[in-house]
């Protein structure tokens, strides 16, 4: 992973700079995606672009390429060049460098880094599940924009670190919004997947489109609904999702048990029906 | 101003970059100050280098320097450099450079960007006022910390620019906040001046630190308690305040003229106070 892509440029991590004056820099001023990939494969790769075209557009921040299929051609070499079977690709945009003023520049082009991370071993925490714990949601209120303004994230997530959680669901009005890093399901007594719906106070992640749509397929009850703290007592299975880890059991939130502490029958059908899933796309 | 300051280094603007893994960069985390000048004297240095130093230990950052004396040592030395006699200069620090990973890292240096930007004339903006909108507070709620997650804040500033208003009053529920950019203060009836008071849902500016100074000093009444969009039209005048433009009369908010469109007597008398205010610092 010590290839980096940058503004058309393929540089060793240790020559990959970027101005100090770049409003990403300066003012979280850009996006990101977060992809995986297995064997020059990228997965869910129409769901991350689209999400990708979004978030662009609603920071009005110009494409800096003329057709997403040529971002694609970018990240498979980037990932040849790197010689990595498995892992993620990362992609930054900013609106680009310019004198440091709050006003968008009229003349400005953007920043394009694209790097790779690769794949963590996740085994313990998939057979064994997670914990995690509720926090109120500091968030600010576009969190539907997948933007780098990520102080929040990153401050919910050392917090659940310090205290010997996985990661922290974030509460509004009591009811769960989302993961720091990931979005919150769980699976009440009439084995009826609950997640919170996709508006402006969640990211609405690429794994929670699939898992919706998984479910779906599989017959499974999922419905897009808030759910409480009231509702985690009472319910039968709990799980997180994101790119990066994909599907993770939840067994406890706070000092609640979830089904005694063991993985849930709903939750380890999904993980495997994901796991298939993704396999199909290679 | 071609000379920047970086992590011990003074160089010019073109050869001033940062790494593309930079957590400032990557995740806004990094905090920031802007301080005026003149003639090698920093203004306000004491109320910047606490809120500055306030900001670094709210997000656990290290100093990155010994004390706040070699702080002010490199910036003069940055301002003599660049020949500037009157300006501002931008102070950025970032938790370091480190793998993209939401944790802190274990061990990482601070990045320190530092340079400089000239003072805009404001002079027509002075002698006629400037004209807000009212808008939804979008932000997070740790508004209190001057960090660089500042993607609300350029929406909104960029906003008002777009409507033809200087800036943008945001509201949370039917109360004013403060400005994207700078806080809001009316005068009711009574001839006294209101402001937002101090906590997590605004900045806490050290312009608006040294109004109330100098307000109290002079008797002239300062309360801090939020006012609301009706008492802004039952108000006798309005103004804004930030270290770049001190502060500026407004005029009219979304419809509601104030004061028949002129600038008040409070305001007119706070602003030649705060001037004599900066002036005896040199």
């Amino acid at each position: 992973m010590e290839i980096f892509y940058i503004n058309g440029s393929f540089t060793h991590k240790n020559d990959t700079y970027i101005s100090v004056e770049d409003r990403g820099f300066n003012f979280s001023d850009g996006i990101y995606e977060v992809i995986s990939f297995k064997d020059e494969t990228l997965m869910n790769v129409k769901k991350h672009f689209s999400r990708l075209e979004r978030s662009l557009s609603e920071l009005k921040i110009i494409k800096p390429f003329k057709n997403l299929k040529s971002i694609e051609l970018i990240l498979k070499r980037l990932i040849k060049l790197n010689k990595l079977k498995k892992g993620f690709v990362y992609l930054q945009i900013t609106r680009g460098t310019s004198l440091r003023n709050h006003e968008f520049p009229r003349k400005t082009v953007p920043n394009a880094v694209f790097f790779l991370f690769p794949q963590k071993n996740n085994d313990k925490l998939m057979n064994n599940g997670v914990k995690v714990m509720l926090s109120e949601d500091l968030r600010w209120k576009r969190c539907d924009i997948k933007s780098i303004s990520l102080l929040p994230n990153i401050l919910e997530k050392q917090k659940a670190k310090k205290l010997n959680y996985y990661e922290v669901w974030q509460t509004k009005k009591n009811f769960i919004t989302e993961g720091s890093t990931s979005n919150a399901f769980i699976v009440d007594s009439k084995s009826r997947i609950f997640t919170h719906p996709k508006n402006n106070n969640i990211l609405g992640g690429v794994t929670r489109e699939c898992i919706i749509e998984i479910a779906k397929m599989n017959n499974l009850s999922i419905i897009e609904k808030p759910f409480s703290v009231i509702d985690i007592k009472k319910c039968k299975e709990a799980f997180l999702s994101s790119t990066t880890v994909g599907i993770l059991p939840v067994v406890k939130v706070d000092n609640i048990l979830i089904n005694n502490g063991e993985i849930g029958k709903i939750t380890r059908k999904l993980t495997d029906l994901y796991k298939n899933f993704l396999e199909d796309q290679i």
